[in-house]
């Protein structure tokens, strides 16, 4: 690939602009608003930059795309990807924030921040026995970079951790992987569940009756896609005691609609998009260290096979 | 030593007894309740078990005494302790336990789970950024088995970790472990403070006005003693904006009365000591290794210097 021209095209255009100047990047950019992005500037550039493809405009040209954020359902769900445009992904600190994010919802449970929050403000002392990570079970469904760093912190803290994928093939950080077809049995076993998965149609509404009917889990955590969540499946699985609470940080749809019943769940917690915000810089170094690795004609770890979706 | 007869006086004396048989010691024990005991059992014993000093008896006749907690101002603090007796002290697993809790509530802090549960209330979408640990400083204050332990866990996340400690030593999991003199300066970078310090003559309320009125801190973290604490400066502190919010486990008077004012302080968590709690079964276990060691006449990795208090 030879990448001369680049627009990039995102309401948070002047801050990346910063951001690439004070890096010294010696291409040709067009910095854009949403609004002000038309077919003109698609067809001046070699590469386009952004969290999501724009309407209905024609990007075959293009040698290549780079999502700002790390899902690429904008790009492909239900879309066809023009083959010869390369396709790639921030992937950079994704796992680590979403690991913490994880991290601090299992600690609050195992803690007991909610229970000695009440006990508080009843000025009642009644002490009770926080659990250890070392004694809890977590079946981590995706093996992707997100999936292997929260299976790796997990790990260490002595969690025993299994993780579900497509392929089932082993990874580090896991006391073992499993395909989705074998995994069903193991459920019964999990003390939290958590979803890394990216949104294709073998993950939409995986997390329904099946997964959640198997469960006596304390947690289920959503940091994949809210599309693969059964949202009622889920209330169901709550109100029956499958599970004790969840933590939603993605919903099918964004924001999520005030007449929700999720909203007025008390076991439900939910956070607006956040476990894995790309800030501009994040997002802006990763694309910068693709170009670099294209220039250099080196493997694009972050390529995205658009075919699986991910 | 030549350790016989061993008297165990606690609450928790028959789930004590059903431990010590299932590992077939082969001494002979007296399993009592604090009612029962009396000097007879002292006099007949080599050794003591227990939480706490009962009363005004006399345990100069003794080979050894354990303490079932980690702390031992219950035997030391005030008190002379007799030359010839050996004492030790469970150090088992309260270190991971501690840890876990310090990092619990910084997390929570971090990924602000309060702001969204008010949001998720109001029904009310509003992104913000979690931090990441790799952008905080934390001072611990001890640079022990539980003070280091947490420095190693909360470094391995990226944590700038800085110790203090009587001797300023270095140890593992720490950027610099400085002298309580020469620490001082060092208390306006911090983000959050954690204190894992004995009670001794040095330590009574160590946390007072000289610590906070340097801070420009988000959150203090009490898990060593509460008589470290002078409560008064911590609301003062609280209230003039050098803190956000203090996580207190430990107070002087424990249960906390109820016209403490740090019970209705919005921007204090209190817990009822439970960040170390000691199972029955860890307290027995650390025993019992302790007793293996004696027998084979190896160093006492958990043996309390009776002078410095810990």
């Amino acid at each position: 690939m030879d990448i001369q021209h680049i627009v990039i095209a995102s309401p948070m255009h002047e801050e990346i602009k910063r951001i690439i100047e004070e890096k010294g990047i010696k291409k040709s950019f067009r910095y854009l608003s949403d609004e002000e992005f038309t077919q003109a500037d698609l067809d001046w550039a070699d590469a386009f930059v952004s969290f999501n493809m724009k309407g209905q405009f024609d990007y075959r040209q293009l040698q290549w795309v780079h999502s700002l954020g790390a899902g690429v359902d904008r790009f492909l769900y239900k879309k066809e990807w023009p083959e010869n445009v390369c396709l790639t992904r921030t992937v950079c600190s994704f796992g680590q924030r979403i690991a913490e994010y994880c991290l601090s919802y299992v600690l609050k449970d195992l803690q007991a921040h909610g229970q000695f929050h009440t006990l508080k403000q009843q000025k009642k002392w009644q002490p009770m026995t926080p659990g250890l990570l070392n004694e809890q079970k977590v079946m981590i469904y995706g093996t992707g970079e997100i999936g292997q760093t929260t299976a790796k912190i997990f790990s260490g803290f002595g969690v025993e951790v299994h993780g579900v994928s497509l392929s089932g093939k082993a990874k580090e950080g896991f006391k073992q992987v499993m395909t989705l077809e074998a995994h069903y049995k193991k459920l019964t076993e999990m003390d939290y569940i958590i979803n890394t998965l990216p949104l294709t149609e073998q993950t939409f509404e995986l997390f329904g009756g099946k997964v959640f009917s198997r469960l006596s889990a304390r947690g289920f955590i959503n940091v994949g896609r809210g599309a693969s969540l059964n949202e009622k499946a889920l209330l169901d699985a709550i109100n029956r005691n499958n599970l004790n609470f969840a933590v939603l940080d993605v919903f099918a749809e964004e924001p999520l609609p005030e007449d929700n019943p999720l909203w007025a769940h008390p076991n439900v917690i939910i956070t607006p998009h956040i476990s894995a915000v790309t800030t501009a810089r994040e997002g802006v170094e990763c694309f910068i260290d693709t170009l670099r690795n294209i220039e250099a004609d080196k493997p694009l770890f972050n390529k995205v096979d658009a075919k699986r979706g991910y």
